[in-house]
């Protein structure tokens, strides 16, 4: 066992679920604010949810981050994207600029991005004014999971240490909202292959169109999943083992983080499919991180609503997107921010003088 | 004719649709974003919806305003509603202090709050840190509508009057987003009036339990809405004076606002059922309207839905949320500002070196 895998254990170990007398107590509290009962909806749920896992009355997201995990797959020969895999290495420069989507919606939620390079193909891209950029490349790119494993096992536990470490640094930085994303051409593939080796459906309800392939595309990369599952069985009794062979260095990145997350009490929200396909894996190893997780949007990849069904999270936004990047992620955390702001900032019906309900 | 009915037709008579050149400008802007095309999904339909509105291609929404339009109702006597109506008086109190839900949720929001009284029981409320409290009583609360008209006809265009002051005041301050919401014990009662006139449905489709009243209250509150209806005829050709007969004066005010917004150019995002009920009625009469609209979201009042059905919007949002003030204007609020950040701030393929798609 490495030392990588060994913190693992001992992470998700130590994970703990958010405890019942917060939630019920920020339930009790709910009931006094100057509103009908149950009005604000699932706000109300989701200040519980925050006050379960922060352990407070006074559940706080203000200090907002993106971490968005960025990797090459070798499947991208296969021809399963609409976009060579120099387009990896390309976007994560314009992350460092400032001038992709995630950059404009994290400005708007009032969140910084950070990005991961786990495994980019190319040369390294320096910090911008867009998002710093953290080198942690375990290999150049995974393998071509349609012929030999994404990656070795210690490979494996290096790419999730890597997200073990950024948890433990937004941790250690106060973060207290955050939101997870990625890059990677040709990460829907492994993605597809998690999912159907994670919930056991068949490969084509849990295959699309990722960036925008055409039939015949999604025809070959349904034919391409298939050869995946033959030739490695990934078992849903064995998540990390699956994630080794047939996910992505940066999807590993993202179960670590997740996991850490959730060791830190962090609320974490997962964007769209790709980082859900790390949530099912980290999940599936620890089933309490669930309480962890806010799902941000339902993604028009049809496997996302078949993950989110599987995980019991009901996505907080449904926008017809499917970009990836932390997106859905980001848009989500303004939500989160309305839903402390109404708990924290309401006045009770007896502070402001105002007659309850009659019941 | 009054000179506020004359003034009516002539706002109404003035509103243009949004220009079809800036909308086709956005979306093949859109197309040179770095992002797969049709990624953002409906950030992308709203950005372009807002460059059609403020005939521009760098749509702005920074300066944000929601107007809660408050107001009594002689049918909360018939016992329709779980509060009394005093708790209008001490919500609009609440307003100005800055305890409501709306307070909270437009701060996050980044948009201030403007209460306009236009026929609240009791003494007049002062501004407060909360909000600025508008004095434009038209009268003192609407009439019992299961016994008498809500109010004359010189009432009505007056309260539409007030509506449309307040939208000339916003466009004058640079309001680039506007969001509508109300306060009002007892005002589902003539929102399910109106919206069973205007749309042909049976009473039951469109009433619900308002703030939060049990079968038997909803039982009862149908049958005073069949007295109501049976009394009065409203009809969906004469929309204004089904708003005379069977609204309200808050209702009649947000008519005026919707159309004032409208003859403005401003972006209007609308709240839950009694805000889409006086939506509804403006589009009746102006049917142009219906494009400067955006349905913030889906309340969980079983007439919403039959409301943005008919008027062909579809809801931003979908949080279970049922309290009215304007808050699901103010949730949306954010999706719109991540809309307009998407569309400005991002970089094209071209700008930042990124291989587009093959296809």
């Amino acid at each position: 066992m490495t030392d990588h895998h060994a913190r693992w254990i001992r992470v998700v170990a130590g994970i703990q679920p958010p405890e019942d007398r917060w939630i019920d107590g920020a339930h009790r509290r709910l009931l006094h604010l100057t509103k009908p009962r149950g009005s604000l909806g699932r706000l109300e749920d989701l200040a519980a949810q925050l006050c379960g896992i922060q352990q407070t009355l006074r559940p706080h997201v203000s200090n907002r981050l993106i971490i968005v995990c960025a990797s090459d797959h070798g499947v991208a020969a296969e021809g399963v994207s609409a976009f060579p895999s120099s387009v990896t290495a390309q976007m994560v420069a314009n992350f460092a600029t400032g001038g992709a989507a995630i950059n404009a919606l994290a400005q708007a939620a009032g969140a910084r991005v950070r990005v991961i390079d786990v495994g980019v193909h190319g040369p390294l891209v320096a910090d911008g004014p867009g998002a710093e950029i953290v080198r942690a490349r375990v290999r150049d790119g995974s393998g071509n999971i349609a012929r030999e494993p994404a990656m070795s096992e210690p490979e494996l536990w290096e790419a999730v240490a890597v997200g073990l470490d950024q948890a433990d640094r937004a941790a250690a930085e106060g973060v207290d909202l955050l939101g997870i994303g990625e890059m990677g051409i040709g990460n829907s593939t492994p993605a597809s292959a998690l999912t159907a080796a994670l919930t056991g459906l068949e490969t084509a309800r849990v295959t699309g169109r990722g960036t925008g392939i055409d039939d015949a595309a999604l025809a070959h990369k349904r034919a391409v999943l298939e050869r995946v599952l033959t030739r490695h069985h990934p078992r849903a009794d064995r998540p990390l083992e699956a994630l080794g062979l047939v996910g992505g260095l940066e999807i590993a990145a993202l179960c670590g983080l997740v996991a850490g997350g959730a060791a830190s009490r962090l609320p974490i929200v997962i964007d769209g499919f790709i980082a859900t396909s790390a949530a099912l894996v980290a999940v599936a190893a620890c089933p309490e991180i669930r309480h962890y997780l806010f799902a941000g949007h339902r993604s028009t990849e049809p496997g996302h609503v078949v993950q989110l069904e599987h995980l019991g999270l009901q996505p907080l936004l449904d926008l017809e997107m499917r970009l990836g990047e932390g997106t859905g992620a980001a848009l989500a955390m303004s939500v989160l921010g309305a839903a402390c702001a109404a708990f924290n900032g309401m006045a009770t019906f007896e502070s402001a003088g105002v007659s309850g309900a009659p019941c």
